[in-house]
């Protein structure tokens, strides 16, 4: 029986952002209550393990709301993109593979297929980390909020030598939209080595304006276009 | 109980192809009505999700028959196809990883391994999209005539920064000549790399003439080989 | 309930080569009869459907014995090889990916690993096709013993953009063998992939001679590491 | 049910460490008995059959004790470096494909995501074989005592064309430790190939010193982190 609350999708997001290997242990997806400065988040613990009971309600202060549950560091990411962004209601922090090597060089993330184009306005590398603070974790509000200023208005971001965060207007986009990164990385990164082999760059998908256009908000963005990817999700890398 | 039907038969080719990687989400296989200027195609959700009563009838102008069901935008890809070719009673249209950095570089698909040879015509990549038109998609009728037109009499195209188009006379032959695609593809990649350390480039399986009409003709195309890899496909990769 | 004879082991084989992706549709594995000039060998099929009703016994010149199945082509590598090696009790003839690309490029197979020491005599390459007959296939008498001879009495042989032969005392050697072959080519394809990064080329495994006879005849093919990594592979890749 | 005992977590630390790819047949997990010159480990077999009953203890010189079974060489691996190294506890070796490149080129892991930093003090490859012991195996007492000087204070090393040895303080934590070498070669091997590409190296995590140290006593070693890493382990990876 499919919970369809927001707390049982935000727990089916879990399961499928870890069977997709977006969240390796580590990492986390968020939503904001709506209507609330206040974010659901699973408690200190592998998303694979995240069931209903696991998911606590926070302040975007970070103050743990209606039970004895303990706050940890890096909910600051999220709290802070949520403070900077009205427009964000869902975030995804991860260390997905494809895009590692992207935080730790200087090859950026542009769009090489379709559904990459939502990354249109570039994906920048935040470094201004508090080393003393957990080195290249981001768990002061100080240096979480430079992170969200360092994103802008942007669809995502990378975290030098770490991962990345990726934001959604609702839950089910962030999700799709990080699967949309995780793919798009994937193929740069076999198109580099191939263009690299013929001798060249990949062609990205930067322009004609209207094509993008066209492209974002005529069909990745659009409530059927993110369902259908959402639905495939959950068939594929969900559990029953 | 295997449904042999063609309706059975394509519900099953929606989740080989889905299994094996090249449906992600979003792509189609469709096959041609017997004598009919029509086709079966799945409405709009993933392949994933694809039973029996999915599948919908559609003449080649986007006309759905015998349902109530909406058409969408991507069918016109197929439709373009029967129209300009009569050979072809089958089509996928997807966005295969392997394929994917062919799509956006100057390296061309070329076969190197046996089965790759269907591909001796080539595989041209298509870019003369209404951008206007929900951009790297192909959903207007000229658009998608322009596109059939450049797949000429050629086995498979690929479409800029989006995907590829495989033709078969059967659906089952579709089925396992995208399946060639993709490996085709794969090698290919690993060849280019390790050609590119040694300095070199790969030997693509371009002659002798009469060896390629051998395998081709003589092996890759016939009813039973092509019924050894359907087998093979649907017991790896089907559902039971 | 484990088939331990013969033929059952063979069956096992088929599957556990399957799962492991070297049978991919394609290719088969064969093992000699003990004191007959006769093989058992599938049925013209995929490898995932192989059951114990599938084996059939063919003499080394191609006849089937004991039933009314057909001989097909490709049997000719199997049945050259027998008559050629004395020593050779087992081969597996497979498309691995992972082997692909030494089959069209001048990359040669080298050992990067020390279970790879058995490949310390090289692994070449044949392309001396009969192109009439099935192009990249090895299907005649002629052909399949001019590609034996070109095989000599190393453990493995490549054919050019098409794939490899292994070789084995028994069949659970041919089938160790065969993974080692894989698991060496992958490891060389990306070391191959670092050394070119940093300038350079992998460290082969070419010497000192004692080294690699120790690492051959006093680990690798000792009857109990051989059944180590056999009941490995059954264990993960078999089916209960 | 879970068998908490020593024992068992060692039983599911072969489990896991198969599933993930570590383990390949080959390689071994073993645990030091708390307050004796003693350690558990499998008999000779795969880590995939490993059960209860196959873990036998034995005496840091190589007597099994309590029961009849054999000891076996590469026992002597995880012996030399529990008795040179009072602060290790646990020791995997194995030989992850990730790793091999690593071990037959000039190419040295270093640190390129948060979790990588625990190996800031590098990871040396061990060369100094007795050849004709085996080859490429360490399985003389000697031997296997210059490869724990090699290894020195460091939390890992590799030995040259073979594999890689890692060290921990308990088994949960050297089992998560093997998957962050395994998750930092992998990343590594990607961005040394993006970095080539656009020209240039990865950014190696080489400073300050004062962020390694918060992040590798900060949060990588911390129980509750250790911890995490092994509960999704076991979740994703162990068996039920």
């Amino acid at each position: 029986m499919t919970d369809d609350s927001l707390t049982g999708r935000l727990v089916t997001a879990n399961h499928v952002l870890t069977d997709y290997g977006v969240l390796d242990g580590f990492g986390h997806v968020t939503v904001r209550e709506p209507g609330a400065d206040e974010m659901l988040v699973s408690r200190y613990q592998s998303s694979a393990l995240v069931e209903t009971d696991d998911i606590i309600r926070m302040s975007l202060d970070g103050t743990v709301l209606g039970s004895d549950d303990a706050t940890y560091s890096e909910t600051a990411i999220h709290r802070a993109i949520y403070r900077a962004r009205d427009d964000v209601n869902a975030v995804v922090h991860h260390h997905a593979p494809a895009v590692m090597p992207f935080t730790v060089t200087d090859a950026e993330i542009e769009p090489v297929f379709h559904m990459g184009a939502i990354f249109r306005d570039g994906v920048p590398t935040f470094d201004d980390y508090d080393h003393a603070e957990r080195g290249r974790l981001v768990v002061t509000e100080a240096e979480s909020d430079r992170m969200a200023a360092a994103l802008g208005d942007r669809r995502a971001q990378l975290l030098e030598g770490h991962g990345a965060n990726v934001t959604g207007a609702t839950l089910e986009e962030v999700v799709v939209a990080t699967v949309y990164l995780v793919m798009n990385a994937r193929y740069q990164l076999a198109a580099m080595d191939v263009a690299d082999a013929v001798g060249g760059e990949p062609r990205y998908y930067d322009g004609p304006e209207e094509s993008l256009d066209a492209m974002v908000d005529g069909v990745i963005l659009r409530p059927r276009t993110v369902r259908r990817m959402w639905d495939h999700l959950v068939a594929v890398h969900g559990r029953e």
